[in-house]
């Protein structure tokens, strides 16, 4: 997989307007100061005319998201270019009550990288210096703003990886992958980011340099404060330099396309393959039917191996071919002798791998073609995984257009997908709060992989108990006492 | 290595007295209430008589840390059985501010689970109860207080095991680990707990019950709290769940011993381990020649492959005899005929691997025999690693009996030792801080895997920059508002 060029997930096309955040779901914005003359010159004189932006036409695709669920109105992005500019910045805003958004690459799902109100965007694209890499230890030492496949195409040509790989991996940053404790398809390998970081350098919002920067495997000495800031998605501090362990990059890679017949196959098909792959499994994704009948609606992409109710995409990543395949090749034997597979095709060579993998990842792209998507991400243990896509079906009737689900079912971890003509209030209302409710009773989270952002935060009273919102909470009030780090965010707003 | 029965480190032997803590190391008491009648009622009452122990030879276990370093004078053990009665213990404690150790097995090297002076012990031991197990996502929920051990065996049998393994875990509790963010011998193939650990709940000072419990690979619903108590060795609160992600049993093991020439040598052939061994790597560990004269010279257990200034143990664990066998092997044979390695012996019967594994695991139960070991746990990048063993044996002189290293190179830790006749102040002065010094200029951490504990509290403003300082003392003011928890540990005293 390590080595494959998948199609880059495109911006959608803009013809469509999104809505104001603000408008659509009627926010009421916080105590914060307006944008003056007197603040834009401290700015100017801070980074010069070059880095900041004020352009209407240039501001637009900072202030909508990837999905153009969200709007927001912001009338200035600063770039900065190393850490000190990040905390004048900060400690200049925190002192004026001026309300910043931290932005990656603006690839988040749920509105959590782009302002609601006038908060100033704070871009990170130009802090993209790797600062030093140990070739030996694969430790990796660079600034937030590298873009994770840059990142990782440096790595490969050093045998290495990043343990991290997304299908927004063309634009999303490596900083706004650890503030959202990003997962992707090699967390059932490599683990997850709490895992593989090794250090922080973050800047809170008094603009406090905070260092947590490590680069050793096992460090303990004194609370291990990185990881509050991994996954909390900019709101108490913007993360600036980060130290990521990398293992690796594995010689040899299969991948398997299975048909099945039902559910139950799909997971007794999921036992005996950490069974029988043990360490060298590294991707176990699940299509429904329907997923495929939307690929191949908007992409003319078909299944190589005819219709099934359910597809598997099994990849295996290590260091000999030959064993590798005897291990892939012995296990699809036996689940086929015994009917636990239908039908399945193996590829060893770049090319097919590429397009086995772009069925499973092309989906995304096809969200606003000709109708609106409403994308959940969700977790669910695996005993109830694929039941809460066929609960959703019926719930929804011929409300809904299509609902489908894919996912990496090897974590555990759902895409549920419910497509319907056009947006509407009453839609969401129909699914939302139910399916969350429905999730928790399962004991699984409504967000798996991307957050809570501005689209989820709302529901944080239904994820978390009152002891750990609590909690929350005062940590939040003691990293920004004015609350100006990306406010409306992960909170109810 | 998973199905293996190691010797388990013993307690030392209780002849030579411990000195109390606090007149050895010249501490001042907190401003803490002393216990009186009313507060043991209070105890009483709550336990029961069989679960509080008040008893001097009974407390003596429990006042006197592992490697007889420490030794505190708490009158009083509480032994609680569930959550509440751990939360109804805090809470009375806080409310009276009385000062309570919290204890698991009492394995810990750092002095950070022993009182200081009249600390009241809260032990787990009580607390071993496995709640449940999801086989087929290996998932495991159990209260603190289960013995490793025995974790390990009941999920043997269901072919998979704890992410994690170390020398003590006949004794050391899952909670204790947790709170230590142990490291150990897996480490290398598995990650360390903060990747692990799925799930916490954990009682903070005021005896709030904190739900960081999930069961779920992903989930990033809000901050990642359960991370601050991972690690922060009982100073933040009381773990009492853990949710813990158990990767499947390896079905074969085959472990190298290796005779090496110089460290040069040894660092090449880790690089080649990690590139031809791939996946099926489970342990890298290293043992200098004073370490293998040591063990003669207290359990006469020889070199099976003659001497040599270093040794390697290099362990395999995957999916499939003989490929691991296949690429075990294929790589000794080059690392031979390059003469990388002078001499090696390769174990794929349990016997000879457990015999192997003994050289590399039975070194600490020699420390108190007839001299006394400085123990260090460091972490030291790579290329620095060994040098620093060589820094201490100059430095020393003749003033050290022996100055000998071993320890998980694949994760850059090393345990230094310094044995001396008797321990003195002065060699302890002579040593440190001259060695965390040194370690700080190289980058590597004064503690690996051990914490700060008590004994190395005092150098925290050597490991670590003024604002993650001032944070930590921050959040323990936060959680922790009267200071009971574990008070002396951590920071400095």
């Amino acid at each position: 997989m390590n080595n494959l060029k998948r199609l880059p997930l495109a911006f959608f096309k803009r013809s469509i307007t999104t809505e104001f955040t603000k408008n659509k779901f009627k926010v009421q914005r916080g105590n914060y100061n307006y944008l003056d003359e007197s603040h834009i010159n401290f700015f100017r004189d801070l980074l010069g005319e070059t880095r900041i932006i004020m352009d209407l036409s240039d501001l637009e695709k900072y202030n909508v998201d990837w999905f153009k669920q969200c709007r927001g109105s912001s009338g200035l992005v600063l770039k900065p270019k190393n850490t000190e500019e990040v905390s004048q910045i900060l400690n200049f805003c925190n002192n004026n009550r001026l309300a910043v958004c931290p932005q990656g690459g603006n690839t988040g799902v749920v509105g959590g990288c782009t302002p609601v109100f006038d908060e100033i965007i704070i871009s990170m694209e130009l802090m993209d210096k790797v600062i030093d890499l140990d070739d030996t230890s694969g430790i990796l030492v660079c600034q937030s703003g590298c873009i994770l496949q840059n990142l990782n195409e440096y790595l490969e040509s050093k045998n290495l990886i990043v343990p991290l790989d997304l299908g927004a991996k063309g634009s999303c940053q490596i900083g706004g992958n650890v503030s959202t404790n990003a997962g992707g398809i090699r967390l059932l390998r490599y683990g997850n980011l709490h895992g593989n970081i090794l250090g922080l350098e973050v800047v809170t919002a008094t603009g406090e340099i905070m260092n947590c920067m490590s680069t050793l495997k096992k460090d303990n000495t004194g609370y291990h404060l990185k990881h509050l800031f991994i996954g909390s998605e900019g709101t108490l501090g913007v993360v600036t330099k980060v130290a990521i362990q990398c293992p690796p990059k594995s010689k040899h890679v299969n991948v398997a396309f299975l048909g099945l017949e039902n559910f139950d196959k799909v997971l007794e098909t999921f036992k005996r393959a950490k069974q029988d792959l043990g360490e060298v499994l590294s991707a176990f994704e699940v299509l429904d039917s329907e997923t495929m009948r939307f690929n191949k609606d908007k992409f003319q992409i078909e299944s190589p191996i005819g219709n099934h109710p359910f597809y598997l995409l099994i990849e295996t990543s290590g260091s000999n071919q030959q064993h590798d395949s005897e291990k892939l090749n012995g296990l699809l034997e036996k689940l086929l002798s015994e009917k636990c597979i239908t039908n399945g095709t193996v590829a060893t060579d770049e090319a097919k791998i590429n397009s086995i993998w772009n069925i499973r990842e092309i989906t995304p792209q096809g969200y606003k073609m000709d109708e609106f998507v409403f994308c959940y991400d969700i977790s669910v243990p695996l005993n109830h995984y694929y039941g809460i896509v066929d609960e959703i079906k019926s719930r929804m009737g011929n409300k809904a257009k299509r609902v489908f689900g894919y996912g990496h079912l090897g974590d555990a971890n759902l895409h549920l997908q419910v497509a319907v003509n056009t947006y509407s209030q009453e839609t969401r209302e129909l699914l939302e709060p139910f399916l969350f409710e429905r999730v928790r009773e399962l004991n699984g989270s409504i967000s798996a992989e991307h957050g809570m952002g501005f689209l989820k935060g709302k529901y944080l009273g239904l994820a978390r108990p009152s002891s750990s919102l609590g909690l929350m909470k005062r940590l939040k009030r003691m990293f920004d006492p004015n609350g100006i780090l990306n406010p409306y965010k992960v909170f109810p707003y």
